[in-house]
């Protein structure tokens, strides 16, 4: 892979289970996994977008624990993985630093348990990855991605399918899988 | 896939971050995250394996909580996951409880992200969970399973390679990533 692959995490906006737009709290479980996974499968960053002031404090307090704080001093190899991770206030300035950073256009890749229309299947966008053109991969907390975020994206990738009908993965399991189908797939 | 598939996460006996035998506290999300994971890819059971009376009474007060409990109403899908968690005192019960219930041997699967010596690709195991004899994916929390749990195994399979050399995967992460290469790969 050579790709500057990125991901995203949404918690605002986001859907409810009755669909409507809301905010979610940041979970500290989803900063560690999912900065680990990141990590293990090469990304350049991971970034945490709310734009509510506290859940900014709350992240960049958990961070500078790890990375500047005593977390990092007995735990090396987490304070690798959280030195990766990013706050913004919404997906917009996501891609606006994934930009300025790369010097060219961001690839937005959706994640949804739900979609009917996927337009990339993981081996696919797995190939595409082995190309220069930074990426980002996008998900949802809560209930999932609002549509005016699905919508801004280029792609929507394949849900994670299991033997049945069940789509209730974490966002932290769902992460993992992707990225260990688009890396190692 | 019609092999009988069964999970097991080791609180005791784990190693620490030294190589000594150590207990590990019950996490919460350990058990909603490859409980969920579990339900997606069609495991029998997941058995949270402690010794410790206090951490099987935490892990039967948030289990009965999310299959008989307010939790459950709420989310049902989160039930559906939860029912199919156990809890055991040892890999011994374990496998013993499986035994029982399939009325033959169950063929053992240690994970490790140290191993030097695999003896199962994720893809050769896939394979054979298309057979008929029962296996168990045992997963070892804090720093890992302790020697003599991987011993008792009839396989140890293969670790999650990433980009590099980091493996410091959650145990959720692993555990669903192994899933879905063993179901889907």
């Amino acid at each position: 892979m050579s790709s500057p692959l990125y991901l995203a995490l949404i918690h605002y906006p986001v859907v409810n289970k009755n669909g409507q737009i809301t905010g979610s709290a940041l979970t500290n479980m989803d900063l560690h996994d999912i900065a680990r996974a990141g990590r293990t499968f090469g990304v350049k960053a991971y970034y945490v977008v709310t734009p509510y002031k506290d859940q900014k404090t709350l992240a960049f307090q958990i961070m500078d624990h790890w990375t500047h704080g005593h977390g990092g001093t007995v735990n090396p190899a987490r304070k690798s993985a959280f030195e990766r991770v990013r706050v913004a206030d919404t997906f917009e300035a996501v891609c606006n630093d994934i930009e300025n950073e790369q010097g060219q256009a961001v690839v937005k890749v959706a994640t949804s348990a739900n979609t009917q229309d996927p337009t990339r299947s993981c081996r696919r966008l797995g190939q595409e990855l082995k190309g220069n053109a930074p990426h980002v991969i996008v998900f949802g907390t809560a209930w999932g991605l609002v549509p005016e975020v699905i919508n801004q994206c280029d792609h929507i990738l394949e849900p994670i399918q299991g033997t049945g009908s069940y789509n209730h993965l974490s966002v932290r399991s769902a992460a993992s899988i992707y990225l260990d189908r688009l890396i190692n797939g």
